[in-house]
């Protein structure tokens, strides 16, 4: 009786364009499945409007956007990202390379090499892969890619445009995000929204976008109200916020840390968590903040991890390149 | 009898250093007031703090700090505002100027007035008092101080460093706010904050402090859990978040916006609002976002209007622009 009270109430949330579908378990009860946000999918869909957009501007005239991704380490999570990246690039028609350096290179000799992609006329888009050395400074580092060409969006410039909803290189796990919640049609205008983790480059900057004024300039807010918690929010206080939430992003690596009782019925649940756990038969396996199989017979809708957010930031790094490469020709600039 | 188990609930929740005192009423009911947050009392206290280290500055052979403050156009109350700045930097010992403009000066030459000073050695703070002409481009303006002179904190530079969380020119209000807190001991860490209003120079620095981690390079972060409520936020949302908060910060121009019992009994009210209303006698009176008179019976400390944030505010651009006169001799680059 319970479960079929939360099926109307969930059913009253949802708009029929994103209506889940109703399955009846093995006990006779009614439940309710979540739609999945489907990030793979959503990513290969816009790479194909991409590859599409890039030929047309080659088929300009003008010369093939390129990337160029900075590797320094033999962090095997890094080659990862990086490979996806580049690989990404070549589907979409971008001019991509990995630069490896071992993790004993100088943090000097790092920033006069980004100086060389800087000047280089031939490069459109330059990042650095997170994390670097602990012995150099990442903020330096983010800061001497010329914010035109800082396809991450982490520049101080670009940080500063984002946040006062200017046109901008926005981080791409954001970008992603809002890129998703945008096409599942997933209302936030006015909606209470709840962004766990507070990191410069993922929470900080969707829980800026989710916030603001879509009239502004950057046309990229969302008008929900917002609420930022993180390591220092209570338990309780936590599960306050979340149950409140139409919308919850969650980006801290803490595996389950979104249980189904913390979920309010028909709500949105983007997991932007990526965390390698081992199961007790020493298999290893991907997983994000939130406990899927159980906040999926809750929730409205939910990114699964991986194939959620992940292939969403990669798609709109793609898109960061494309937008570098032609504000480059057409001298835009970000200062 | 209510009001007596109020009234311990209230004394439960305040340090012994903030308790507020309690008063029998003429019907015999223990009530308490708010301890009152004097801004206009600590901003004294912090420009007899400045006039000795701007003295202690001087002797060391340093030229007194300088600010020039533009006004565009004849509106009285930036008129009033930029006299404020001008007689409180005389006080703490610093060479101020308003320079008055025309509302017909065009954009171009109001920057080009701005490079000129940029490239004074003989000035160190710049700032625009805000509003300009609707015919001028506000950022655009604001982004021609350059950053090391930018006492505002309205440039992009400023504004990216503060959300990334660096050393940065703060907005004096945001900056005045966070001293407040600090200087009355009100505890931030892992307390719910409430923000109202997003606007770019007030509420979202504040948000963005307020939420920040103390340990970081700033050191200005309060690691508190901040919801930013904005025009878009349902009433019975807002009522919802601020019944929950330790500490409501409120900036909307909304006289009387936050009534008695939407406030949780010992919270804090910094009141940020200041509109001139004008009574049925026809007697205009300044009056903050805050019903004062009911809030102090239910809030631990708040703020009142006039004499809380304002003379903070005006406080706080003097301590940026002596910051502003150090960064200059000691080549601090903010870029």
């Amino acid at each position: 009786m319970r479960q079929i009270i939360c099926l109307r109430l969930v059913s009253s949330l949802l708009t029929s364009k994103m209506r889940s579908h109703t399955y009846i378990d093995s006990l006779g009860s009614a439940s309710i499945m979540a739609k999945i946000l489907n990030g793979k999918d959503l990513a290969n869909e816009i790479k194909e409007e991409l590859k599409l957009k890039v030929a047309a501007w080659v088929n300009e005239g003008h010369r093939t956007p390129s990337l160029r991704c900075i590797i320094v380490g033999d962090d095997p999570a890094s080659r990862t990202y990086v490979n996806n990246k580049v690989k990404a690039a070549k589907f979409v028609g971008i001019d991509a390379l990995a630069i490896n350096h071992d993790a004993t290179i100088s943090e000097d000799a790092l920033i006069a090499e980004i100086e060389r992609l800087n000047a280089d006329e031939n490069v459109d888009g330059i990042l650095v892969q997170l994390p670097i050395p602990e012995t150099m400074n990442e903020r330096k580092v983010c800061n001497a890619i010329t914010p035109e060409k800082d396809v991450d969006g982490f520049h101080i410039i670009n940080i500063g445009r984002l946040c006062t909803d200017m046109p901008a290189i926005v981080p791409a796990t954001a970008l992603g995000v809002v890129e998703m919640l945008k096409r599942y049609k997933i209302e936030t205008f006015g909606r209470n929204a709840v962004v766990i983790g507070r990191s410069k480059n993922v929470g900080m900057p969707i829980a800026m976008l989710l916030h603001s004024d879509k009239r502004h300039d950057s046309g990229l807010g969302m008008d929900a109200t917002v609420t930022i918690c993180h390591r220092y929010t209570p338990k309780d206080q936590l599960e306050f916020y979340c149950r409140n939430a139409d919308i919850i992003v969650t980006a801290t690596g803490l595996p389950k840390l979104i249980k189904a009782d913390m979920v309010k019925p028909g709500a949105t649940i983007i997991d932007v968590g990526i965390t390698k756990v081992i199961d007790e038969n020493g298999k290893s396996a991907l997983t994000g903040d939130v406990d899927f199989e159980e906040v999926s017979k809750v929730a409205g809708a939910i990114t699964p991890v991986p194939g959620g957010v992940g292939p969403m930031t990669v798609a709109m790094l793609m898109h960061n390149t494309l937008q570098a490469a032609q504000n480059r020709v057409h001298s835009y600039k970000l200062q």
